[in-house]
């Protein structure tokens, strides 16, 4: 069974400063008190002003290096893992290196999309060129920019999401430390490929093509549709997971999923077992900060207590795709 | 050393149909007879048309498939290896997957992006999986359409690029066979972030921001300082290559380099003493084609016989970012 000896040695997350809570919104849209964080379960949420994707990155990754007490010096790669982009070229990991004053060679930069599991899918990946000696310190950052793209024409969806940045910085684990990366499952369902879309921003709806047209540049999901669907595909891909990982429920000391909705967390502490105190949330007060998402509410966690070195995580969740996600992690 | 007992067991490629000669492009834009061809070397390339990013690498891989003699079933991971994307969200790995008819999850999809070496970046992640066991049989895909963003008031870059996509399969080397990824190194520069760039398309400047205009969707290459910047990284960056790695220029059969432009492909040949023959050249006929110039040189050359199984090559190039990259691979 896969057993990398890798470490999150350091995790940091920047939000913005700019607050706003989930009845600002629904007088903004003309919504009845309350609809948004009845539907969503997102009370409140950062949108981003002055901030930019790298900017917020950069931070994030500050306080990751921080808390690995590792200068920005030893890094040899950095991961940007969003799915959005600071521009089309280049990639958003080179604006990091930049931010972070360290422009000058001593790391590679390139950027990974699997949208809401950008992180899991880049820490696989980081964390087999660690356990293979072909890098030995990265920086992963998820940094998410929604404003621009939310369509208040689609409440549901629109009040789902926050603005936040979160990043991780990875190095081998040292003899006797138990920190590693263990199974991981991934599927895709394309079939579901058009359930959740921003279908503009590249090349099938330039910009500058006059058949774009401005609704193509925002965020569309069918939200009751994915749900669905993606419970019900979730629900044989964590049993593939569980059988294949020789893993059950009760291996893991607690569940970091994606933030989805209220909807969609629920499903996963009742379904498969979790007690509600086990799944780690901050949808009520971060929203669905997209491929943030993941790493933030594990940096929030391991900074505030709730979670502890030494502790097997599950971490799970579903994205556009559509693709399922799920990884052990011994913090 | 190194060396990941992996095979490109399959290799293919699609161009569009829509031939366009440096002539054609010389009269359209008012340039003089031949300029475009003696400034780039590109004589002429194809752009796409009625031909889609997900479709193009759709048939760029069915080709690969069947020179590998690999049932589309198989596969287990697709990654997306393009600077631009189909659409915003979700990948572009997913519409692929969608277009081979392989919908049911069988596989996994995500997308990376490091521009015109996203290919090599990709494979050294696929690599290390197959490798570690963590995926039995992979597909990388780049594939590229620049019609929408290229801008004729920047004649030198705009008559540069070409449409196209390559595909690999890819999967572990048998017990016996030489074929192996061996050493890579890359280096991101993003002092040199601002050399190349395609503004738009992100957070920074989304298309529905009214402070957003058409020229950001646009890319902008300062070629020459790019070629001088970059010509002066390379020759540390492949010293300090050869020196890791303890490779010498005459262990390789061929080059098979990023077809950046005429003076960037020159330049490989005299100043690291590869004879004339030994690089793998198609931008008279296709153009830049960002990150499926690599895989379509390689993929070209292997099929009309220039390259063999068991041949070592280097893949090696610039991208924005500014980054550099380089790989061993024995064929």
């Amino acid at each position: 069974m896969l057993n990398l000896p890798v470490k999150l040695a350091g995790l940091g997350w920047y939000v913005p400063e700019r607050r706003v809570t989930s009845s600002e919104l629904e007088t903004e849209w003309g919504l009845p008190p309350r609809w948004i964080s009845h539907v969503t379960g997102v009370r409140e949420r950062r949108y981003a002003s002055t901030e930019t994707s790298a900017g917020m990155a950069a931070a994030a990754a500050s306080m990751a290096l921080e808390h690995a007490a590792i200068a920005g010096a030893s890094i040899d790669l950095i991961v940007g893992a969003s799915a959005a982009p600071q521009q089309a070229i280049p990639c958003t990991a080179a604006f990091v290196q930049r931010e972070l004053g360290l422009a000058g060679g001593a790391s590679f930069c390139f950027d990974v999309n699997a949208t809401c599991l950008s992180f899991l899918v880049a820490l696989q990946s980081v964390a087999h060129l660690i356990a293979a000696g072909s890098c030995r310190c990265a920086l992963i950052v998820s940094s998410e920019i929604t404003s621009h793209s939310l369509n208040p024409a689609e409440p549901e969806s629109a009040g789902l999401f926050g603005d936040a940045a979160a990043a991780a910085v990875i190095v081998a684990s040292e003899s006797g430390e138990a920190s590693s990366i263990g199974p991981s499952l991934f599927e895709t369902h394309s079939s579901g490929a058009d359930l959740t879309e921003l279908r503009g921003c590249g090349t099938l709806h330039h910009p500058n093509d006059p058949a774009t047209d401005s609704a193509m540049n925002l965020f569309h999901m069918d939200g009751p549709a994915v749900l669905t669907i993606a419970s019900g595909l979730f629900d044989a891909f964590i049993k593939r997971f569980f059988l294949e990982s020789g893993r059950v429920p009760r291996d893991f000391d607690a569940v970091v999923p994606h933030q989805a909705s209220r909807a969609a967390l629920r499903l996963l502490s009742v379904r498969y077992g979790f007690a509600r105190e086990q799944v780690i949330t901050n949808l009520a007060s971060r929203g669905n900060c997209i491929a943030a998402s993941i790493p933030l509410a594990l940096a929030e966690a391991m900074h505030d207590g709730r979670l502890r070195r030494g502790q097997r995580l599950l971490l799970a969740g579903t994205g556009a795709g559509l693709t399922l996600g799920a990884m052990e992690l011994v913090l």
